[in-house]
């Protein structure tokens, strides 16, 4: 991975490549150098949709290797949804291919003239660009299916749908799993737009000849490997919960906790949760002749991911996450799997961020559009977002939007981007996420859900303030970090509770890269990655106003706790001194 | 004026009321007063269509006396279209007959319980509160027509249409003027949606028994009126070109300046200018058994206002303001003056500001919705607005949410509000004062209009960046000061070029409250008056990335003159050093 690929769109003559040795931006992958980037060369006042906008694709530091967990994705720009940075990551197969074709990273810049789609095409053998208008209005599935006959099956695809066509807020991009299914959705922020805005349909990245780098030593590499795979399946969440019920075990475990957002965000438990828990999802999954245990990607021990066939036995989609059963279920009043299932399947096809899809019905909701608990509602709002209809323009571009569009007071945003599953009420520490990070609202940017429910790296009471903004500010950079390898986040839970498994993540970047790195080295680079997006997101012209949650959040008392976010202002302002 | 009303909606058994003293607030008006209650009072960071926001009325100082042209009435809050403090303002009648009232604000806080749609009406035997149910879903015209039913005409109203019952982003207030017609609109920002959103259809205020305050030197108050009508009066805008042919008078003026944005900001002049001009209207109003001049207004001695009468000699609408022509006509294409004015019609009927409303349609010509020039299809289009559909909501939700919905590039806004008619490119002046001001862009708050083109109070080169930000600044300053006078702000064409004009505004002031106010006071009181705004823009999260115009504005040139905006930023920024 040491090269960078620079696609200029708007070059005359047609799109035109440059490669770029990665010089400067060398020790960073994933996260920390797409944010880098976008931080150095994109304007942070320019229109997202606009030329002027990039979008930076880059594989992890250890997606090159065969590595367990590693081939997570990263893509940069400003964000159309938040205004800010964006980085999104997603699993499946893409980052391992562009990492084996050498490339560290990938910025698409400009934008094609007129009005024609393109698909772009990258191999051991170079780099083309072809007109695919033939693809235009197609979801995910059909427009991967057709890119299959026509460039058939060593591949990996990334791919927009109707959403990232029509350039809504809450279009995402998709990456083509191991079953060649775009199952797999760098999701949050409206990254599926930015690239619609410049006319891109899909990326075809040829796996042929593309080979896996060498260690600088291989021995070590090989040992570092084991142990990290092994130290992943010792942990109880990656050993056990997540291979058995997949990330939807969180359901039965946050209602419980009195901080599983009901009807948008209404109360903190939701009376049909056992029916729609990783539970009940795997039994089913199982009973239908899916699978309740299955891999995103090659080489994955965690194997969190699933199968979700329908009545019939068919395929529906892939087993719907814990933020998807959330946003599409719980949040809605919604208990039925199969229509849980089906939205998911319509997300992915049509390309949209399930958690921004799930809470915008939650608002119209709230709205009186629909009533909570109503399934096949749902299922109609969220067609015409694939249709391209008024109606579903306005919730394709997410929740604020929509909240502003009918007037709703009680819009779960923070940056205009929705909530994820956790209450920041019920779970003080994810509040303090949710509201400080530089990406809008987002579980992954600061997981406290690990510490203040999970008990996974020591125990913060979730209800109280106290240590929170610690816990929120060293998972933060923590992850930065983690997000910058390529692997997935998950690995977070064992390198939190055994420093073998923490050393061994250490060994694996050594031994690949010949380096030193201590744990020490590991904070500087997510301390670096967080303040290169957050000096985006000042420039762009975010301030402490920007770093709150919603008013209701601080009115409104959540049962069964009956709490309120209490974490104080002047607390949230510190989480950044570091 | 000495009190000021509270209106509690949230109060249990009902809406309470109370009466302070002016107290603290002595020596404000208008605009003064609303933005220091607001600053005082509204949580910057609440729902802005939340029980927390508060929409508080005020007169100007002049209200309550028969000096001409002060009858303004300033509005304000949090605006639910920027995000930051809001001060709209409109002539008509209810102004006068608050002031007579001697109320000095009205402070509407909280939200009634329920649904019901409630009216408010205030007259010199008190304060009462009844529901309403019957006037939902009425237009303005509709509405005041039932009011007067119920109530009589010897009564001012301020009503809210379809718009501000949906809660939409581009809802007006409307004002009644001296016909008892809805035609007076606190149009900017969202204010309609706030009075919506607490349910609040209408305020009957009545003149019965209502009384203009003594002056405190009631023979000098009586000629200084007499000296400051009769300097409006010497004043060729003033005097001859506003009463002739309206604030309509400027479309020429600028089409020839090359700075009238046309077919949505794409150019700089409009080849069917000469058939929408003020000229032309008034020919054709006089043509029809029209009005060509008329006063908002009792007593105003400008007489800018008209009336329009449709093809067949009947009322239509009052005599379309300049930038109603300009956001319907020019910015979107069109030169059918009847369409332009069914469209003013419309607006004043739903409740919508007509300048987010004609920007809007200009952002759906730019997404393809409709083809610039198509003026049934704008028609169409607005139609939608009041019927609710979700096309229309998106409409009314204004510019900024229409090109994200539509994905669309070039949005004219900023702080999410539309820019009015004047290129900033061509003008720019106005630029930095759309850029800087407290209100979203926002022409009347520094009309550099004034200096730049029309050479009153000197001459700055329009197309050069030099003496723009020194002129902005000094422009907003004074502006925010008339504002709270309750004098319109066309005064400030004698004002500027006339020192006698200027000496008697002072002794209209002076002598009516027995004080001894230079011009160094009126400054000092526009300074503060902007500082209490900006205090709270930028508590609301507005820093110097939200002073910026869209990014096109720096990188498109303007036809014919082929310029660019260019001002810097660092330029930009030392508009509030003061």
């Amino acid at each position: 991975m040491e090269n960078i690929l620079r696609i200029n769109l708007s070059a005359e003559g047609g799109p035109k490549t440059s490669l770029e040795p990665i010089g400067k931006y060398a020790g960073l992958g994933g996260r920390g150098l797409t944010s880098c980037i976008v931080a150095d060369e994109v304007d942070p006042l320019c229109a997202p949709l606009g030329a002027a906008n990039k979008l930076v694709f880059a594989p992890g530091l250890l997606s090159a290797t065969p590595a367990t967990t590693s081939s997570r994705l990263s893509v940069g720009c400003k964000s159309p949804l938040t205004g800010g940075i964006k980085e999104s990551n997603a699993g499946g197969q893409p980052a391992t291919v562009l990492a084996k074709l050498n490339y560290a990273a990938i910025i698409l810049e400009g934008r094609t003239p007129g009005t024609d789609l393109w698909k772009i095409i990258i191999g051991a053998d170079g780099v083309s660009f072809e007109k695919c208008n033939e693809l235009r209005g197609l979801g995910n599935y059909d427009t991967v299916a057709k890119l299959v006959e026509q460039h058939g099956e060593e591949n990996a695809f990334m791919t927009i749908g109707q959403a990232g066509e029509m350039k809504l807020g809450a279009a995402s991009i998709a990456c083509t799993d191991r079953e060649l299914r775009p199952t797999r959705h760098l999701g949050r922020g409206g990254v599926g737009a930015v690239m619609g805005s410049k006319n891109i349909k899909a990326f075809v990245l040829k796996e042929k000849d593309a080979r896996y780098a060498k260690a600088k030593d291989p021995v070590k590499f090989k040992a570092a490997s084991l142990a990290f795979a092994e130290g992943l399946k010792r942990h109880a969440v990656t050993g056990q919960g997540l291979p058995a019920y997949g990330t939807n075990v969180l359901t039965n475990v946050l209602n419980e906790a009195g901080a599983y957002p009901t009807n948008n965000f209404h109360t903190g438990q939701f009376a049909g949760a056992s029916k729609i828990s990783g539970e009940t999802l795997a039994a089913l999954e199982t009973e239908r002749g899916g699978e309740a245990t299955h891999g995103c990607q090659k080489g994955c021990v965690i194997q969190c991911s699933g199968i979700f066939h329908d009545k019939d036995g068919k395929y529906l989609t892939k087993q719907p996450e814990y933020e998807t059963v959330w946003a599409h279920g719980g949040n809605c009043g919604i208990d039925d799997l199969d229509a849980i299932a089906l939205l998911d399947r319509m997300d992915d096809d049509f390309g949209l961020d399930t958690i921004e899809t799930g809470v915008t019905i939650g608002v119209a909701m709230e709205a009186g559009l629909i009533k909570f608990g109503d399934a096949q509602g749902a299922i109609r709002l969220v067609k015409e977002i694939g249709a391209g209809t008024p109606l579903g323009k306005i919730l394709g571009s997410g929740a604020g939007v929509t909240g502003k569009v009918f007037g709703v007071e009680r819009v779960p945003v923070v940056k205009n981007q929705a909530l994820p599953a956790y209450d920041p009420r019920g779970v003080q520490g994810i509040g303090v996420t949710y509201a400080t990070t530089t990406q809008g609202a987002d579980h992954t940017a600061g997981y406290a859900i690990a510490t203040n429910i999970l008990k996974v790296g020591g125990f913060v009471d979730p209800l109280g303030t106290a240590g929170q903004v610690e816990l929120s500010r060293n998972l933060q950079i923590a992850t930065a970090a983690v997000d910058s390898t390529g692997l997935c986040l998950f690995i977070a839970f064992p390198i939190l509770d055994q420093p073998d498994t923490f050393q061994s993540l250490l060994d694996l970047l050594n031994s690949f890269y010949g380096l030193n790195l201590t744990g020490d080295d590991v904070t500087a680079l997510g301390k670096k990655v967080l303040k290169a997006e957050r000096d985006f997101n000042t420039r762009a012209g975010f301030g402490p106003a920007q770093d709150r949650l919603p008013e209701f959040f601080q009115k409104e008392k959540l049962a069964p706790h009956n709490v309120t976010f209490n974490v104080t202002n002047e607390d949230l302002d510190t989480v950044f001194n570091f």
